[in-house]
């Protein structure tokens, strides 16, 4: 059954529109951990569901480093079928809190590869403890291939979304994903007050210490302690030249 | 693979003691949502998961109240098999924090039956924001089998339980579970000090408005604003006759 034939349903899923789908790539972007179910294939299917921690590949793909001994991994080596929960139950009522459900195909990242060094250092970007453990030889990363979403945005308000919606395609992708170390080293030493504008303009926080882990043709990728926040660019990059402009034009509004 | 089994495989899990079953059964009693992992059989049992808030039968048995219109409600019609993760990520890294990976086979409760009556009222003390939406005739009470459970305490921490470790069996249980809401009351309008005293005893909490939410041959289950907090009896209650005396004991220490 496709998403649209899903959605012709009697229910209270609602047309998808721009604010859904920015709504669902937050929750996965801002996500530090997410629940990962995997279908155990020594019990015939039976759904399990951990906890992991979540990276970003510089095509939207999620990424997870996960080790060989656990019972996810175990799954995700047999059968690739997954599911992701993102977005945290916080205070309140844990079902007023917006989440989303992503189903996925989970790949194995060869060792060394090139995908592997790239997958890596975004990674532990975003979790610099798993510096520790992520070159233990049990560990590996899996890269996911997002099919469909299911965005809840608290009651009532269901959204079924596309894998594509959490693609960036543009010619850009790659070149960029070839600078982003460099860029980021040079944009969080040289231009620490430009995060720290980008962080008051856009997160409305004055906190210093705000760090630059990401950037991808539609935005970049914040953290500070526990936080990981996303900010996308006005319009995305489309060639790695026009990089410094899309900066430009976050602190300064493109005006 | 029965459990004993798999934890005879070189791995990093360690011998279950009381311990791990006391951490493993505080987890999920004291988990307000859960993440639920079901299996979606039009999709030949692709994995979705999904936040839901979770209950506790008198017997230990987890419950769900979940809409008919949901993915998950519709998988669990048709494949009773599901796994559950409570723990949440709290601060700091993520993966340090305990969390529990519990498997079940859900069966639906059905509306107006003793069981849907007592389910339906310990859920709705646990949660009750629930009563806007528990009798509508689109939402309906599962409740949940455990077979197995794996915890991880953190990193090289982890331990496989039997379902049974998450059963109260003894012959108390059911006559306990028909005074359970006429006690309840009697202790939160008449001795509301006794409350406050478990409260600060146990949970080092002096915040004025814990109430209490459960009891069972085990212990009791308490709630202030977002949190829900386990006390375990000193011995588990053997007779009806007995639980103003564990309620004594939990007050003075058994001294």
């Amino acid at each position: 059954m496709t998403n649209s034939e899903k959605a012709d349903r009697p229910s209270v899923v609602r047309e998808t529109d721009d604010e859904a789908r920015h709504l669902a790539l937050t929750l996965l972007r801002e996500a530090r951990a997410v629940a990962l179910a995997t279908s155990e294939p020594d019990e015939g299917g039976f759904p399990f569901v951990s906890r992991v921690l979540l990276g970003i590949d510089c095509d939207g793909r999620p990424t997870l480093l996960v080790s060989g001994l656990s019972a996810h991994t175990k799954a995700l080596s047999v059968d690739p079928r997954c599911s992701l929960l993102a977005g945290e139950a916080g205070k309140g009522d844990p079902l007023a809190h917006p989440r989303l459900t992503l189903q996925c195909l989970a790949a194995p990242v060869e060792r060394d590869s090139a995908d592997h060094q790239r997958i890596r250092a975004r990674f532990l970007r975003r979790h610099p403890k798993a510096r520790l453990y992520a070159d233990f030889p049990d560990f590996r990363f899996f890269r996911l291939d997002p099919l469909r979403a299911s965005l809840n945005g608290g009651f009532g308000r269901a959204y079924l979304l596309e894998g594509n919606d959490f693609l960036l395609t543009n010619a850009a992708v790659w070149p960029l994903a070839e600078i982003e170390a460099d860029a980021i080293s040079h944009m969080n030493t040289d231009h620490a007050d430009a995060i720290a504008a980008y962080a008051l303009r856009y997160l409305k926080s004055d906190a210093a210490g705000w760090e630059l882990v990401g950037i991808d043709v539609a935005g970049i990728d914040l953290a500070l302690g526990d936080q990981l926040r996303r900010i996308r660019f006005v319009e995305p990059v489309t060639d790695v030249a026009s990089l410094r402009t899309a900066f430009k034009y976050l602190k300064f509004g493109g005006a």
